[in-house]
């Protein structure tokens, strides 16, 4: 049986890095077709599968292609992942137009793989922060019932796309001149177009858009909703904080966790050293560039909760390229095939 | 009747920071005398009060001085402060030294005044983060009674003196020219002597030292055990996470708090809009480069908890420097004087 296997969004940040682990891992496919906008169509990309011309998503026929990794945002994704499905293709979508339909399966691969069995032609591929979350979170929750979480990010700025990168990489070479000055907060304005204020030697306590009235950001919300999910916890308490730091690759979270049971460290530690996709780093301090360029999620720092006895505070950190994108959506794929 | 106020580590970031505050707020001092090691001795310092010839500390007799801040260090607070307090001075100590003494009143100023009252030669300035969180937690606590709290930091180098600026910016001097390498993981690996990894372009989850065999750092246990003894709550729940952040001044802190009865936004935005010494911003978001060179913490995204119902979320940050550490401290003198 021939397989087609077509990367939507292929000349993106997310989408380039989808096509390099397709090809890293000898993804069972004997044809690959790339889509993009038509700013980008007619491009030429060299892969394992010989030289491939971009198509152009907005007119290109679906029809052959088995399984679509879309990441080409939400509006593309409600518009023409519907046609891929139509055209007898399983589309994982990496953006967050299905991920609250009840309809769509939502899978961190390794953590809720079953949930594959149940779709309709369309699997979402979570948040990427969730997704590193989950990584830990999933295999706690299988061992003790998760009850209740604080999540908190440090986001890294290519979670923003490339886009994001070049504005940190630019304002830092702004702010370098003078950059003494920014402790006494004398420091130059520099331009922020891709973020709400600079993000060059800063920490901004805000990731994404405002959504609902009560002052969260969808970033947020994605990590109450898309856990509760995963995790199969309708009423999962999650408190979200997010926030983006000049970071280029690479999401860390802390979380204090509470389970149905007290758990203690020693068996967290023991459920974490054997979670799938995950390494449990107990002698180095595991940093986004530790995580950059990996595919594993690397979790530290298991400590017992202070306040309220029996649950686990911990740090986690992932590629948000790798597993908190592509990797994931390539596993799902692969889950498929 | 004569007044001298001395500056224990004259020479250093926060000592540096506390004579432009004592200037700037023109301390009721009639005379200053700069202290600090042997290395730094005799260097003269303008100030308003005339040129000051630093002394050495280990060799200088303190016999005059009526108020002295200090902020070389615990090593030289433990050594040095009984010599002082000896002489007839009352001081103000920046380290970690004594804040754990029960003896040794713990004084954010705006927050608990009152606990200059009971001192006996020693009062402490709190830690960096604490006081920054406490300028919210406190007048929250006063309204409702606060009952548990998670917080987590987002720490700027400064934190660690002028090394841990020099660090930040010579690793990303070192990371620039290739910065786009950081995000695969193939960056090139740069020294780091300040902190156990890389700042720059980075995030550390580890402030501070092991402190205990649970895991923790002494920054953790401090934003635990301080609190505790400023909000005079002995069972006070926290949950601490830190983290360094490559920001060169600005502490930032992301908490979630429950208190004894449920408290509405409403209720925490009034609370906190009346605050002293804090400015809840609600049409911007406060970074920690707005929070660099002011008095004022700056409080944002006060939003209502979403898991256990009642409870709040917020954010604030603080000028390490100036707020928390060389400011508190002069109005503690100032409460004093």
């Amino acid at each position: 049986m021939s397989r087609t296997v077509a990367v939507v969004g292929a000349t993106g940040a997310v989408g380039r890095t989808m096509i390099s682990i397709l090809e890293e891992r000898r993804f069972p496919a004997d044809r690959i077709r790339l889509f993009a906008s038509s700013r980008s169509a007619g491009t030429r990309v060299e892969t394992v599968w010989g030289q491939v011309e971009v198509e152009d998503l907005a007119t290109a026929d679906p029809s052959g292609v088995d399984i679509a990794l879309f990441s080409a945002g939400g509006d593309r994704s409600r518009e023409h992942a519907p046609r891929f499905v139509e055209a007898g293709a399983v589309v994982v979508d990496n953006s967050s137009a299905f991920r609250g339909d009840p309809e769509v399966p939502l899978v961190v691969a390794g953590v809720n793989d079953h949930a594959v069995e149940s779709h309709r032609g369309l699997i979402a591929n979570p948040n990427c922060s969730t997704m590193t979350l989950m990584m830990a979170a999933g295999p706690l929750h299988r061992a003790a019932g998760l009850v209740s979480m604080v999540a908190v990010t440090y986001q890294s700025v290519s979670g923003s796309g490339q886009k994001g990168i070049d504005e940190l990489v630019e304002q830092t070479d702004l702010l370098r001149p003078d950059v003494e000055l920014l402790a006494d907060g004398t420091g130059p304005e520099v331009p922020a177009r891709v973020y709400p204020r600079p993000i060059g030697f800063n920490v901004l306590p805000f990731a994404g858009s405002l959504s609902g009235d009560e002052g969260y950001t969808d970033e947020e919300l994605k990590l109450v909703n898309e856990s509760r999910k995963i995790l199969e916890v309708p009423d999962l308490k999650v408190e979200p904080h997010c926030a983006r730091v000049p970071v280029l690759v690479g999401h860390g979270v802390y979380a204090t966790m509470w389970f149905s049971r007290p758990m203690s460290v020693e068996e967290a530690t023991t459920v974490l050293s054997d979670a799938p996709g995950l390494e449990l780093w107990t002698d180095k301090i595991p940093t986004p560039q530790d995580a950059a360029g990996r595919d594993e999620v690397l979790a530290a720092r298991v400590r017992p909760t202070l306040g309220a006895p029996g649950g686990i505070n911990l740090w986690v950190v992932g590629d948000n390229l790798r597993k908190g994108a592509a990797l994931n959506a390539v596993q799902i794929a692969e889950l498929l095939a």
